[in-house]
């Protein structure tokens, strides 16, 4: 525990004990370089020794810096909480935490919407920077953001024409390899069951699919499911189809349980008879037997770019140019299968 | 999109448009009772048209209200994070947000400890409250900030003779209550698979069994395991005890995939010849074969009770004077097994 308490220590006590004025102690924290050396040694050496911590509030009246960056992280289901985002997020407090930034949950009130929250955090100076996630190409909170000049960075992507303050997968070119990796291991036949909601992350895979498909010269099907009680029907469909895909390339971890249950009530082994790949290499995939090979996203890379493009716009007041694409780590499990 | 540009209005720009002094308008928002009624009604309405909002770092400086909880959040890793953590935070985010609060997320600097982190978020003014989980008994930071008077809640609990602002679940009962569940269902024979590490929560659950066995009339066997690596073989001995127990008991989830292996190695079936439960409810026991019985902790009723209790010292001044025990909810899924 500390020894000293800071509350008792004021800019005037720690001005007195260096025997300069109160503006001097004020400069040695925020304008150092207005400070002869030794003058600056010696304050500095005092306010750390007195343990003075100037407050917050009333500094971030001048300098306009709360080191805090607002995050509008999605809603979830407290008793199954998506574990992809959960690991983005703290991804971000590592990363944040490394700059010396902070982050504060902004969950809009009910009946309100984000762009409203969004404009309430600038209004009250909660914060420096915005950080936004799981933004269609057409966000509007992207476009208000932008219009106000206000500092952000989004995990995701926005279109073509639009502000290009993103970070985001490659997910694309993540399934152009998974496909590669199918076609390395002898496979000539796929299938694509992919998740019909129209997320453009969603699009990015299968387009990745397409080219993969084409780029190997495999034979490719695809199938798409609206929701979970589809998944087994849907997926012994494309193991009926002909000819017989040996691979089912999945768009996403979570169809992984129903396309294995497909397998056995066709008779086939996964990791044997048919190899099954997923995306987001979420936590549970290492539980299924066998464990799923899927995409890990990067996300603590993902987390150090967004900080780093924030702090730019907050420290430079220059927002980034372009968005920045980073790759997805293939992750190799037994639900591959090799053949002759 | 807001049609209007909250930073072009001014408390000046209302307060002509009302013809009344700012004081007048700052009054409106934050001591209406001085005001006559129908002025209270001419000012509210227009600083509500012209999306007047002020500034909240200015404000802070008189209320001292910045309606923000900084949480210490426990670090985990991003590729695989801990879902019940996940979980409580978002529980968390939508308690407090129902109360207008936020949630700013406070991790220690590399090499800082965890109270001198939280001293930092005291002196800089920058949360009205603070949360904190994963404390031990005599964790320090539970002292510190009942000595600096900052109102503080714990998710956990803190020994008797020490501050009780504090709201837990009732791991000894729940566990309790799993072992009368195995009894309605026929089992005589228990046995549990603990984990050996020193934390509260564990020994409140080992405490648990041995209640409910005695309570019960059950004969139990107990074993503890350090790591993963140990689940296998030490579940295996628990199965080859005599009298050879119908059921395993497990103090955390994430003992069951090892529990599951030890029962197959032995030849029995996990909701046939053999029960096992769990604890905490983790997503990933919905995707065990057999799903697992186990049990939820009731992560929204423990955050609305959090968010009470720290707004009752935020707002009253008033810290809780004891802790509050909240049931745990078992989950009966298909690895219980109905003996004869």
């Amino acid at each position: 525990m500390p020894a000293q308490r800071p509350r008792g220590v004021s800019i005037q006590d720690v001005a007195r004990a260096a025997g300069v004025s109160r503006q001097t102690v004020s400069n040695a924290l925020n304008a150092p370089h207005k400070l002869r050396p030794d003058t600056l040694e010696r304050v500095t050496a005092l306010i750390e020794e007195m343990g003075y911590r100037p407050d917050q509030s009333a500094r971030s009246l001048r300098s306009g810096t709360r080191r805090i960056i607002a995050y509008t992280t999605p809603e979830t289901d407290p008793d199954n909480p998506n574990a992809l985002m959960s690991g983005f997020l703290e991804a971000m407090v590592a990363a944040a935490g490394e700059a010396g930034y902070r982050i504060l949950l902004v969950r809009p009130r009910p009946g309100q919407s984000k762009a409203r929250a969004l404009e309430d955090v600038i209004a009250a100076r909660t914060a420096d920077a915005i950080l936004l996630s799981d933004v269609l190409e057409d966000d509007p909170c992207v476009d208000y953001l932008h219009e106000t000049g206000f500092p952000f960075a989004v995990f995701g992507r926005t279109g073509p024409g639009r502000p290009q303050a993103w970070v985001d997968v490659d997910s694309a070119q993540a399934m152009i390899d998974m496909v590669g990796l199918l076609s390395s291991h002898g496979h000539r036949r796929v299938a694509y069951l992919g998740t019909s909601a129209a997320l453009p992350w969603l699009r990015h895979r299968e387009a990745g699919f397409r080219i993969g498909a084409r780029r190997f010269g495999l034979a490719g099907h695809e199938a798409f499911v609206d929701g979970l009680d589809e998944v087994v029907a849907v997926a012994r469909d494309l193991l009926n189809r002909s000819p017989r895909p040996t691979a089912l390339v999945l768009d996403d971890d979570w169809l992984a349980p129903g396309a294995y249950a497909a397998a056995q009530a066709e008779g086939l082994t996964v990791g044997a008879d048919l190899a099954v790949t997923g995306f987001n290499d979420m936590p549970y995939t290492r539980l299924l037997q066998p464990a799923l090979t899927t995409v890990r996203l990067p996300l603590r890379r993902i987390a150090d770019a967004l900080v780093s493009r924030l702090l730019q716009s907050v420290e430079e007041g220059a927002p980034p140019e372009a968005g920045l694409l980073l790759a997805g780590d293939p992750v190799l499990r037994p639900s591959m299968t090799t053949l002759a």
